[in-house]
C-alpha cells in the first residue's frame, strides 16, 4: 500500500539480519526497474547493478565484506540476495564537466540509484543495507567484473525477521544541518 | 496523495522552468527533514543544506550557474528557491576507511541526501533541478561558507508551470545495465 514519502523515509533502515526465505522475482524486477530509472548527471546512468542470489557466489561476497579485524558486516551471510553498484565510466562530457570541477559526479549518481534501491525494497517490506566496506578483488573476481572498474556499493536484501524492530533515527538537528541564505 | 514508489520516481524529473510563486514554508520544512533523515555511511551525515530563497542571494547564485559559454543552465534564474548542499567532513572512522578503500563515500551520501530532497518535492507537487556545474567560488562568497568547503550540489525549486510536460525517461535497457549473478 503506498505510503507517504515521508512515512517511507522512517520505514528504511538498515537491516542486519535476514530470514532464510528467498526474494521473490517480481520484486527483484521491480527494485531493478527503481535502479534503471534513477537520474544521473547528464544521464549518464553510470553503474551496473549486479544482483547475486546464486548461493555460493553470494557467500564469497557477503564473506568478502568482513575480517577477523572487521567485524561488523558478518550479518550480510544471512542476506538471502546481495546487489552490487559497480561505478561505469560517464559521457565524455561528464567526464569533462568533472575534471575541471573537480566533483567526481559518479559516485553523487551511485548514491542516488543505491537509495532507490532501498526505498523501494523498504516499500515492498524488504529489508536492506549498503555497504562500502569490502574486499573490491574478491568481488571483481567472484562476478567477472573487469579490472578497471571499481565498484561503488554493495547493498545486502532480505526479508528482515518478523518484528524486527523499527529504531528511531538518530539525526543531526535542524539548526545544525540547515541554514536559510546563509552557512 | 500518496503514490507508489514506482510512480514517485516516474513523477520526479529535471524541471528547468518554474512559476513566479514562492515555496510555502511548510513544504521547505518538509523538504530539510527528507534531507535531514536520509541514511549516509557510518551515519556521518555529512552535508549542510541551505534554503536560498532571498531574491538578491538567489539570483546571484543562479547567475552562478551559467555563463555565455555553458548556458544551459540559464533557466536557474526563474526558481524562487536554490538548495545548496556543501560536503562536510565526515567522522573519522568514515574518513579512514575511505581513505583505505578510495572511495569517497561523502560524494555518495550527498546524491541520497539530494534525491531525498527531489523526491519528497515531486510528492509535494514541486519541480527540482540538480545542478553540479557552478561557479563553487562565487557561491561560497554569496553564502559565507568555509574556503576550505567543497560545494557538492545545487538544487533549483519551485513549481512548474500548468500543464509542463512529464517526460518518457530515457534510459539503457535492462540487459544493457542489469547482470544475475556475473558481470
Amino acid at each position: 500500500m503506498p505510503v507517504p514519502f515521508a512515512e517511507l523515509i522512517q520505514a528504511r533502515q538498515s537491516v542486519r539480519e535476514y530470514r532464510d526465505l528467498p526474494v521473490a522475482d517480481r520484486d527483484l524486477q521491480q527494485l531493478i526497474e527503481a535502479v534503471r530509472l534513477a537520474p544521473s548527471a547528464s544521464n549518464s546512468q553510470p553503474w551496473r547493478l549486479i544482483i547475486v542470489n546464486d548461493p555460493e557466489k553470494k557467500n564469497r561476497i557477503a564473506r568478502a565484506t568482513f575480517s577477523a579485524l572487521v567485524s561488523f558486516n558478518r550479518f550480510a551471510v544471512q542476506a538471502p540476495v546481495i546487489a552490487v553498484l559497480t561505478i561505469e565510466r560517464p559521457k565524455i562530457v561528464t567526464q569533462i564537466g568533472a575534471r575541471l570541477k573537480d566533483r567526481e559526479f559518479s559516485l553523487i549518481d551511485i548514491g542516488i540509484a543505491a537509495e532507490h534501491f532501498c526505498l523501494q525494497a523498504a516499500e515492498l517490506g524488504l529489508g536492506t543495507c549498503m555497504i562500502g566496506w569490502f574486499d573490491e578483488e574478491e568481488v571483481r573476481r567472484v562476478l567477472h567484473i573487469p579490472a578497471k572498474t571499481r565498484i561503488g556499493l554493495l547493498i545486502t536484501l532480505g526479508h528482515p525477521p518478523e518484528g524486527y524492530p523499527l529504531r528511531p533515527k538518530t539525526r543531526k538537528k535542524v539548526r545544525d544541518m540547515c541554514g536559510l541564505n546563509t552557512y
